[in-house]
């Protein structure tokens, strides 16, 4: 049975009319289905509405205390809910999760980390109460999904010792699709802003329809792919050596798989 | 099979020594179980530190559109996850839920509705978007209680038109008992600030054991229960109406059900 996993960033969901043509557009798609999002910009708006500074450091954020209850707030609860009963409305019989709920995901705080800074610098970094996944239930998911669930996944885990941390939503995305191989044909979308990977960043009309593992070391090797873009390839990748049937990296109005690029 | 819904207010949660105590009893209960919680001082305070101003009339929240998205995420994300990541702590299968997920508890926003005031004048009230219950969906909390799943609900419901709506904990406690009547031997445990129910509102001692319909029109009649403990008393005997074993009014350190004043 086909099972798609869509990943979405939080400026998609966080527009009204960005967040309308989502829902009707993951409606749409036959099967089963898991949504995952992020929340990031919400959360840098409610942080700095409460008086609590927003650190980026290699574009993932640091997690204070503080910063912890914010997306705690706003992951879990104002953009999980609000997708929720949106898709609810919709039809589809939706259930909102963290890792916490259902232990769906486990993970462990990542221990301080050498990082490469934008100004090419190296630092250590403690990245705060943020979690590297180490499980995801895939049977429990599996057996949701048998039910009719839609499983709405926030981009948030725990370490089983009773504390929540954030976790990037491209991660949560390739976990489960991972951790649902075995149950299903999953096909994992990544939506971002562009078309999909793009010969020519300037051009959205540049995509390359179709990568594989022999191809992608030719398209680094010539350099046509570099940057963040290398590590959302070799994670899609990794998510096919795992069983997952085809990865389709494409643009937030395309999550029906028919364009962008397929990575298989 | 016994089950056992428990109410607690948003106080209790809220501190984190009386959080821990109320982990450790609700993990102590015996057989299946659900958590109903609150959360409204947890709002008062974001609302603040947002600058949005806390309405409220007759002891029940104003919600407009700004403290609708303050609930969502005290009551969805704040307060719930962090019940669920510490339940999980404590080897608990907690599962987080608003009445959006998977349709468990459907209402439509309340009327504007004629109101008496604290100076005993009356007043018509549009608390906005405040949820009464339509519906609770019994089977499917039964479906994942008996899998082994502790449900843990935030006082949140939706009108399945994509709107969530703030919903008095107290009622989400009583719908969940008496939807889960007819799959379970339920009581429904409501803790609050008293031992139970007094006859003497300054002793702590004179709580009241055993109250029945009978018993209760007794009480009322001589004056011995009066002002807001007659409406949850109420509540109390419509929910054994509807098959609810026993109600329980106790405090929030005894939620084991050896105190308090039983209603049956």
């Amino acid at each position: 049975m086909k099972l798609t996993v869509v990943k979405v960033g939080g400026k998609i969901v966080e527009d009204e009319t960005s967040l309308q043509q989502l829902l009707r557009d993951f409606s749409a798609i036959e099967g089963a289905k898991v949504l995952v999002h992020g929340g990031g910009r919400s959360a840098t708006k409610v942080a700095a509405q409460l008086g609590i500074e927003s650190t980026m450091i290699g574009g993932r954020r640091v997690t204070d205390a503080d910063m912890l209850r914010v997306v705690t707030m706003v992951y879990g609860g104002l953009v999980n809910k609000n997708i929720v009963a949106r898709l609810q409305a919709c039809g589809i019989n939706a259930l909102g999760l963290t890792g916490a709920d259902m232990n769906v995901m486990q993970s462990h705080r990542r221990p301080p980390k050498r990082v490469t800074l934008d100004d090419g610098t190296e630092q250590t970094v403690d990245f705060g109460f943020v979690g590297d996944v180490d499980q995801c239930d895939g049977q429990m998911l599996a057996t949701l999904i048998g039910q009719g669930i839609v499983p709405v996944m926030a981009p948030l885990t725990h370490d089983h010792e009773g504390n929540l941390l954030n976790t990037n939503a491209d991660t949560i995305a390739g976990e489960t699709a991972k951790a649902l191989a075995p149950f299903f044909d999953v096909t994992l979308i990544y939506s971002f802003e562009h078309a999909g990977v793009l010969t020519d960043p300037d051009d959205e009309a540049s995509v390359i329809p179709h990568i594989t593992a022999d191809s992608f070391e030719q398209l680094k090797a010539d350099g046509t792919v570099s940057g963040g873009m290398i590590p959302k390839i070799e994670n899609a990748l990794q998510a096919l050596r795992a069983g997952v049937k085809q990865v389709i990296i494409t643009k937030a109005d395309a999550i029906d798989g028919t364009q962008g690029t397929v990575i298989s």
